[in-house]
């Protein structure tokens, strides 16, 4: 029978820790099959290098927990009397010394309820390494992310048909977000960016109720469906009517950059390779300095995980790795553009999953 | 010119710290009339007992930031570099010695930064002192809220019409949120729940693909819309054509201790004192081996906040707090019921802002 914890175990063993915490998240999830809410009741599952694992659960969460068939000792608690004792009867079944947590996942109160329990306990922040078995996504993985992304083109296709000038930015993010569910989203991969004008200069904008779109805006869609757990992201830029001739020539340095990154794509290549493709396209270009980025990020149960694809990163990026290609331009006050695909490292090359066309494409006239 | 920071520097100064450092999330967002995405890039807004502001931003966010109109000093970092800089440049520009957080806000890769920049700086958890800021909604937040919960009562009033034998969770859940959307939600307070039969004794049941519902099952729906930052949260229970007698009367209980919990709600009234009204009901009834909840929670910015309703906590409620009122029965293996109100607690007395109705409904026949 296969130990599902082999991988937490060597890792433990690796990076010389006595055990791996898990908290309610994409690590968890993709363990156990199984999310729990993200909530103010800790939950804890506690894998030694050796040894059955041991759990904390919120008593309210059994009926969940259990058809899970976990294999190791649980400890309960209920709202009435608290958790302290179960970090207790934790900390007396299973000493440690060290553990590793997931720093990016796991909160403060998490961390203190441990301190509290085992005294001197070392925790170190293995976010990297932990979420690092994450990278190399599954068939099943790949699988949803494709409906996730098919969901989010088809409403995206449906959306931009419809945006006219004067609409607010808030009347497009409502009707993608109909479109999203409409199409078959379990949820959200992230609140959407729906960004005109000067906000579309925001990396992260939100949608203005009072903005109505004129021609001539650039308008930028960033958002993704989440599908089976996983998480879609793309982003396409379209302009309100003809842009101006220096929105041609940004918009077209964004797509080549683009481009550079999806053909530096293959199995070998870093992820610093791809971001130094991208940004040298950028930085080689009369609007290097609306570079704000970074090229992208890894892109799976959460939509901002590893790998990070920029410059320094040597990480090499294995076959079954999903990331981000997002090269932007951002003149604050002005406009901004970016042109977001999610592609998938193969055997052999890199694929994109994400087919929504490319070409500078004009809306609402 | 009033100092928006003057609630936390008053709390520095109650609770013996030199500072308090907000992450984005509830508070930051009260507070900054504007809330970032959480990621994998730390940004902390420190206000200490005495003096200006600071806070560490990321490069990419200073578009939306600067606009804020924020009062100190702002060290920025890019992806390229990293934060360590900003932390060292932050603990250059303001030394301390402690600092209170949100515990259940702030990840531990934002306390570790902390502690590498300032040594052996105490990282204290203050997150009921910090959150409890936010007890008494503002007029503008019980707008929000009342919009959200009519979104959400809107969509409800929708779903259940259309419900019919023989449909599957998942079918309703997707209906459920697309409904949501079309009515105005700017968002899900949480992933809603949609649970039949047996699935309905798991307190945070997640919807089933494969499972049909049949006559005589409960059926459960949890969720809220989000509007303007704030959460509905809204729980009814009804039947698929005829309930057994055993349903009707753990319907009844139910109903009940929540019309219990309400009449039990003026100022004045502590949390305790609800939860016991609540509980209280339940547990004289046959069913009470059934319990597995406290009455409910506070209810805002976030879907859970405090006021915790549950016995022990003697914090007495003030007018403009909000908290949920959802008595549940659960059987593992047969059914549940839970029936959740949104409650406002007034100059002189209660008010709740939910009105769908609460009599035992029976759909689709």
């Amino acid at each position: 029978m296969t130990d599902r914890y082999a991988p937490f175990r060597d890792l433990a063993r690796q990076i010389g820790v006595d055990a791996v915490a898990l908290v309610p998240g994409p690590n968890f999830a993709r363990l156990m099959r199984h999310d729990f809410h993200t909530s103010e009741r800790p939950l804890v599952l506690m894998i030694p290098a050796e040894g059955p694992p041991a759990a904390i659960v919120p008593n309210l969460e059994l009926g969940s927990w259990e058809p899970l068939g976990f294999e190791g000792e649980t400890f309960d608690w209920r709202d009435q009397t608290g958790y302290a004792d179960a970090f207790a009867a934790l900390a007396a079944h299973m000493p440690l010394r060290s553990v590793a947590v997931e720093g990016q996942v796991m909160r403060v109160f998490v961390h203190h309820a441990l301190r509290r329990a085992y005294g001197d306990l070392e925790i170190r922040d293995a976010e990297a390494a932990i979420s690092g078995l994450r990278i190399a996504k599954t068939a099943d993985e790949i699988a949803a992310l494709e409906r996730a992304i098919a969901i989010s083109e088809a409403a995206l296709a449906e959306v931009l048909d419809s945006v006219r000038v004067g609409q607010t930015e808030t009347e497009i993010e409502s009707r993608l977000l109909g479109a999203l569910f409409a199409h078959g989203a379990q949820g959200l991969a992230f609140a959407p960016i729906v960004a005109a004008g000067d906000n579309s200069a925001r990396p992260h904008a939100h949608a203005r109720p009072d903005y109505r779109i004129a021609a001539g805006d650039a308008l930028l869609l960033d958002f993704g469906a989440r599908w089976g757990g996983l998480c879609a992201d793309i982003t396409r830029t379209v302009f309100v009517g003809a842009p101006s001739d220096e929105a041609r020539a940004v918009y077209d340095t964004v797509l080549r950059a683009n481009l550079a990154g999806h053909a530096a794509t293959c199995p070998g290549a870093t992820a610093h390779d791809i971001d130094d493709a991208v940004t040298g396209v950028l930085e080689a270009s009369p609007f290097a300095e609306r570079i704000r980025t970074k090229t992208g990020h890894g892109l799976g149960r959460e939509v901002h995980e590893a790998p990070y694809i920029m410059r320094g990163n040597h990480a090499v990026l294995e076959p079954g790795c999903v990331f981000t290609n997002e090269p932007g331009l951002y003149l604050p006050g002005g406009f901004g553009v970016r042109i977001e695909d999610d592609i998938l490292v193969t055997e052999t090359g890199s694929r994109s999953l994400t087919s929504f066309p490319k070409d500078l494409m004009t809306v609402g006239c």
